[in-house]
């Protein structure tokens, strides 16, 4: 074997125990008896061990140094094709992340945020900031432990960003997201000059037959083989990627929102289709592998807002929609549905947010994390800072924490450093598409015919294919030929909201 | 750490790697996209390899003999409880029976047996016995050789049988088997001369959604808590415990046969009612393991025979089931119901076999077993004495050999001695029903009135809790005093076949 191949081998190994590990993870949000629980954790904590075992592992370290400098990143050997360099340079790339932090870190950063998850969810349903504050404190301590372990040169910020989105600085997200915010609260207040359309039709009680039938038409309508990919129930949507040929969607049935339904599956599909795109000949490597977080983003945006909340898509599908719910849409038309799919106005919940206020909503985090691991802020004084930055963005003051600063379960998790990459994803998307839009200039008439294969097939030549080959700002400067920007977002948002269709 | 709780940690980690391989295999039959197949393959087979290592490790084997004498099975340390105990003393004998095949036989077995199936598959669908002759003659050459390599007294059929059964022999086998083919085929020809029940309304088409309402209705009156286990469809039924807290069964919808979604379904939650009984504060160890295939089969089939065909059972359940398919069973009497699903007649499928013929099948199966490992039998032979026995049993002969001896997957898997301990859970669940019986001398009032819960609590008792720590013939003679007999089973068929009842 040659040094390639052998590492590609103790390679595979590790993904195949990520593998196995997202299937438990499946399971456990779909299917599993509550009962399993105990025993799923057993399962979950021995199999990353043995990731994590094998990829810190003195045999795979001399493996890895028979490519590649483990300091310089220059590879020892020749004759690699151009994709197996890049598969040599993100394995040097990842097995030095991964040893920076020591075991004993890991594993207590692990304990932490196990429990802390559990604190969260009875603090969030309890609405009491003060049960979780005393982990927050904990988790925001490590976080910044971790981000001077993982090195920084600006603010430590930067160390965690890098973790979720790698070529992305705190001053960089900073001057997006500031053109960002002004963009937004002008197109805000325009809006909110105008007459709010009538949505009670959108929130009108469904059954769980009709829900079913939504997501079994709409799953069938995506340009998706059935064959690698499967739709379930969870209380939460996610998508989660065994292999390139096998990646699996889930959506929820709430009772008084059919459309939640819809632009799940959208979402969930979109990214999806990026994990279905990769070429599985190079799985065990980075270039089977996704690019970033932000990345993944981009493309789950893509097909439930760009093109999932566009008229030449509902042009089609909505008279589908109309058969499957006459009593619901039955005198609706295409028109008024269009409007109340657009209905913008700011909310509490993040999740729940429209198209124009969603992005102020990452913002918010993204402040309230800079300030919490440069220490300018104090966890005592979040929910404080939280209710004043929201009451500045948005004219309203949350009525609860349990709406406010408890709302998400990330920090929980320990995940500082991932809000701004749903934003960063929102931005890439516009701006991709306003290349895809030059070299589909009849993209419209196609999607109203019902043709979305051809927008997939955009996506795979451009990004699903690459794997981690380019990051998020070479595929930016790659595929729309400028610098990542957020004016691209802002102009597909200008240009949508102030249409007079949505007046 | 004692030396008891140094091996359980090591035996846990075994458990955990099964637990995690069932769960592959429930996923594999039940929900993973067909594109998943190939990876699938994989992930069984690294986890497999784990769990092989970690069983021959030599840190294993330091372990355990810290607790037991390898040689002699003695327990070499004091203070352990009687359950301890019987944990260390089958940890001594996996220990021996998985070291005595070594890993390149293993290893061949398992490379062969995996492209057997495939053509065997192959071979029954195209009704070719050639196509799959070869493959079978390798596997009956492993068998015989496993069989020198395990060790036997009189017959190399008795190694193999052991490793299904641990305490039975082909000469016992054999006796039990004799006495219960003569009183099978008296029965049967008392049988073939009375009118035959009409069935046709059994088979008439059924809705998918129909199925579906069965399986719920039908799974919520079993004495099973939701909690702990979950039904779904699989080309085959089949039940899989991932551990004592999460037991799974599946079943499945044959268009023109809605009893057999019912007799699956309580089939398999015989299974599963089995692992869900036993003791899961000792998992990791043999208590909290099922005692063998035969004992397990003596659990599906008092739950799909004994009680699931009962009369008391249809008197209560009947009604209901008459309300889920009125168009189905209107006008359909109990008793003509009942006389229904007590159809015998011979037939060429073992799996579709009624109560009366079904053990004729495995006699069959053992005769041919036995003579193709001694030798007398040779593998070109097979279909044409497949027949012939075919024939002397139930007095017909086999249109196709996809009807005749390519019907089963076993042998191509390599599992010889397997097929008896279908016969042999028949017989030991009779000889229970006779104790339980004289126990629970009201059983029939309490079925009729829907109470199921303390059947299962019987069983916990007797069989479940108990795990490893009795043998097959130790539960016969521990629960009903006596050894084991095939003469409770004919006595029950008998009973139950000649009552006017169904005359």
């Amino acid at each position: 074997m040659t040094p390639y191949d052998q590492l590609l081998e103790k390679s595979k190994v590790i993904h195949i125990y990520q593998s196995v590990l997202s299937l438990l993870h499946w399971d456990q949000e779909t299917h599993m008896p509550s009962g399993g629980l105990t025993m799923r954790g057993e399962q979950i904590a021995l199999l990353s061990q043995l990731a994590h075992e094998e990829k810190t592992s003195k045999s795979y370290k001399a493996a890895l140094e028979k490519l590649v400098s483990l300091k310089t990143g220059k590879i020892k050997i020749k004759g690699l094709s151009k994709l197996q360099q890049i598969a040599v340079r993100e394995w040097q790339k990842d097995y030095c992340r991964a040893n920076k932090l020591p075991s004993s870190f890991v594993k207590a950063f692990s304990q932490l945020t196990s429990e802390a998850s559990q604190v969260w969810a009875l603090a969030k349903k309890e609405n009491n900031f003060k049960l979780f504050a005393p982990f927050l404190q904990r988790i925001v301590q490590m976080n910044r432990e971790k981000a001077t372990i993982l090195g920084f040169t600006d603010h430590p910020y930067d160390a965690l960003l890098e973790s979720h989105e790698p070529c992305m600085t705190s001053a960089r997200c900073s001057k997006i997201f500031n053109g960002l915010q002004g963009e937004l609260k002008g197109l805000l207040k325009k809006i909110r000059e105008e007459k709010k359309p009538d949505v009670r039709f959108l929130h009108r009680r469904i059954s769980n037959e009709k829900q079913k039938e939504i997501s079994h038409w709409l799953t069938s309508a995506m340009p998706v083989d059935p064959e690698y990919t499967r739709l379930d129930l969870s209380s939460h949507p996610f998508s989660i990627a065994l292999n390139p040929k096998d990646s699996r969607i889930t959506t929820r049935y709430l009772p008084h929102s059919f459309m939640s339904n819809i632009f799940s599956i959208l979402h969930e599909e979109g990214h999806s289709m990026y994990e279905l795109g990769l070429q599985s000949e190079y799985w065990g490597t980075a270039v089977c592998e996704s690019a970033s977080l932000s990345i993944h983003e981009s493309q789950s945006r893509w097909w439930e807002t760009i093109i999932g909340r566009s008229f030449p898509f509902w042009k089609h599908f909505y008279p589908q929609l109309q058969k499957i719910l006459p009593s619901h849409l039955k005198g609706v038309s295409l028109d008024k549905f269009y409007r109340a799919i657009h209905l913008v106005t700011p909310s509490f919940i993040r999740v729940e947010a429209d198209e124009v206020t969603y992005c102020l909503h990452i913002i918010l985090r993204f402040e309230i994390e800079k300030q919490l691991i440069a220490g300018s802020l104090a966890v005592a004084d979040l929910p404080e800072a939280w209710n004043a930055k929201f009451k500045e963005l948005f004219g309203i003051k949350p009525p609860s924490d349990a709406q406010g600063c408890l709302q998400d379960i990330h920090w929980s998790l320990g995940d500082f450093g991932y809000f701004p990459t749903y934003a960063l994803g929102n931005i890439l998307a516009a701006q991709l598409f306003s290349t895809f839009a030059k070299e589909h200039p009849d993209w419209e008439q196609k999607v109203e015919s019902g043709d979305l294969a051809f927008i997939r097939e955009w996506l795979k030549k451009n990004i699903h294919q690459w794997g981690r080959t380019y990051n998020y700002d070479e595929f930016a400067k790659r595929i729309t030929g400028k610098p990542i920007s957020e004016s691209f977002y802002c102009k597909y948002l200008k240009k949508k909201y102030l249409n007079p269709i949505l007046s």
